[in-house]
């Protein structure tokens, strides 16, 4: 019977883990103490995994590694960040792996889930593998790859109904991978080697990326044109081709991500990648351009901005989550306190005390934000849809400026009794 | 009763003519006399409808402007090219417009289909009318835009069942275009304003434009790390977001036109449009691409570049049509002959005729391209398919190599017996 280690406890390694942990023995190995000792305790920070859920799983967490010693199959899912939105910072997964080389080894596999370009896996991972544990891959152990596809709070699309795309070294390690994999996902899905599997991740965030710039870029055409973007996308619906992406903040730790390192490689290999680039600038440059909007409504309104206060409504980088990884709400109010606006900022989702110890902003709850010269509503948490148009008008001293771009409340777009709406 | 004239009868014109006759009394006016000519004698020469089609319609052809003074509704559907592939033609629609308004009456509805960037109808095409008939709109005519959403040789997605987007300047005109469009259309769409009609058109183009540029850019890459761009995109499709695209040449008078248009508009509203120009560069890059990959595999084969004979199969934009405007074969022809290849061309669908008088480029009957030292499929004919994979590899000489853009023996991709097969 084979011994599971997951190694990383993230968005990713946990779920995974708590579905392998039916059918399998499970460690979960992560380099936080923190979160180790919460997940003791039942409770998951991401909010993904409830306490009845972690009370049910016999997962054993672990921060230290020698208690995965005696696993003989490896799934390593630390993220894989970037440096400043622009270079991969392979940092968490290097040391992760530098760390399971001291543990490794005769016959066991180890699995890469974590997002990379093509060849990291093999190119920089495997020869750390191989030299920290003085074993030869393919003779001692293996090593295979299979692209985590979480969208955390997709209930629809979960790690059991979503073809799982495996690889590996050779046929006999694939069959192992196949063989774990299958105990808690209805359709594995194996590709020739491991960088196309790797391939295959870094393909379908990028694409999406570039749809939602796109988006971005032919919105502000419009607002230039002063046109109305959604009802011009609600039109190109009913032609069968159209692609209803929308215009939005693109950050968090994937979409924003991934196409770095696609571009990164791609450099390396003297291959074009400029349109990645340039997507990736578009969504990035996207505050830039709700700033403006919103300087323009100021100047339109008579706003004066002396002591005005603009509200900003959601901080995380996607709703009803706390994740704040990459969030363009962070370079928004940046930008907007460079051009001397004040800001106060309320989110019911992210962790006050997290967010004032690693960016200086304080949260405001909801109903402290009053008087505003502006409220920019950034992220679509359902928490403000409940809370409803007219509480958000409530908040708004002389001059009624929302800015909303989740577009959630874009049907009071040509309401403009007193109300001066501006959606993305 | 109204009285309809089209005009303009290219593929979008000559179409809807056909359709709308079957209604009203429909005049068809094109500045060609050999189109007229044609059609008088039941020719369609870009083979959308057939003989049969034609006998059976009752559309009154013309290449005489008193001949569509008779009528009170018209319908502009001539086409929208680009000065070389980088700026908006709109000579063709201006000089129709300035001929229109020379017929134009009391109580005249005009409606444009043609592509245009936001704007084009009522600050260019509005103001001529005006101008020359002396009339005044809103009191004397009134104007309206659909835009066409022809896609050539599609029988799935027709005029009939693709939702038809109309606009007007005022509601009463709405309702009289509603009326002439219902009668050949399930259903109509109405929007806001002129304006917004242009303007979904033209994102849904772009739109396309960009998701190929993507896939060419993302399968150069795929190239450089030897990858199988196609297993890639085939694992990704089962992913639920994956939008399954194709690598492929970009040509024609739609895709690779329309972004132009947007961006033009873009840069003169202030607006960034870095996006839309990039991937057009990415697709029109594309043949550069292809020439490099065909030297490498030259160089790589020991193929002497001394008496080198190229095969070229295809030329036209699309597969099974006779269209080459715009065709990317064209400027790989001229990029592959400016790197002193010898090309020798074949298409089974372009005009000999034509294609000699307007390009230069003699087309060769598919039986007498031999010892050739590379085969570029370039369009996927049916008709390529139909001859098969080993009707090409009898074409080669002591060098096997077969180039296929269009992907059309790509189950041949892996075969490598003595054939060195490259695909986009």
């Amino acid at each position: 019977m084979k011994t599971l280690a997951v190694v990383g406890l993230g968005y990713v390694g946990l779920g995974l883990a708590f579905e392998l942990s039916k059918t399998y023995k499970v460690i979960g190995y992560d380099i936080s103490k923190k979160r180790i000792n919460e997940l003791r305790d039942n409770y998951d920070k991401n909010l993904l995994l409830s306490k009845q859920d972690l009370l049910k799983s016999k997962i054993q967490y672990t921060d230290s590694l020698k208690d995965i010693e005696v696993a003989n199959f490896y799934i390593v899912t630390v993220s894989t960040p970037a440096y400043y939105y622009q270079l991969p910072n392979l940092k968490p997964l290097i040391n992760a792996t530098k760390d399971l080389a001291t543990v490794l080894k005769k016959g066991d596999v180890v699995v890469f889930e974590s997002t990379v370009y093509p060849g990291t896996t093999e190119e920089i991972c495997l020869p750390l593998l191989e030299e920290i544990s003085k074993l030869k891959v393919g003779v001692d152990f293996n090593i295979g790859y299979s692209p985590e596809r979480v969208n955390p709070n997709d209930t629809v699309h979960t790690l059991k109904n979503v073809p799982k795309i495996i690889s590996a070294q050779n046929n006999e390690t694939l069959n192992k991978v196949r063989e774990v994999y299958q105990s808690c996902c209805d359709n594995v899905y194996p590709v020739s080697n491991i960088k196309t599997a790797e391939a295959v991740k870094i393909l379908e965030n990028t694409q999406r990326d570039i749809n939602i710039a796109f988006m971005n870029e032919f919105a502000e055409i419009m607002h230039a044109l002063k046109l109305n973007v959604h009802e011009i996308i609600e039109a190109a619906k009913t032609k069968w081709s159209f692609l209803p992406f929308k215009p939005g903040f693109v950050g968090g730790h994937c979409i924003s991500i991934d196409p770095v390192y696609l571009s990164f490689k791609a450099e390396r290999l003297g291959a074009n990648h400029n349109l990645i680039d340039t997507a990736r600038k578009v969504n990035n440059n996207c505050t830039q351009f709700v700033a403006r909007e919103l300087s323009k409504m100021m100047i339109n309104t008579q706003t004066s901005l002396q002591n005005s206060t603009i509200g900003i409504f959601g901080i995380t980088y996607k709703e009803n989550i706390p994740d704040i990884r990459n969030s363009l709400a962070l370079k928004l109010i940046k930008e907007l306190k460079i051009a001397n606006y004040d800001c106060i900022v309320n989110d019911p989702f992210a962790n006050k005390e997290v967010v004032k110890k690693k960016y200086g902003i304080e949260l405001i709850d909801f109903d402290e934000l009053n008087n505003l010269s502006a409220a920019i509503i950034v992220v679509g948490h359902e928490y403000y849809a409940k809370m409803g148009y007219d509480n958000f008008v409530r908040k708004l001293g002389n001059h009624k400026i929302i800015m909303d771009i989740p577009n959630l409340f874009i049907d009071h777009y040509n309401d403009h009794a007193g109300v001066n709406y501006w959606c993305l």
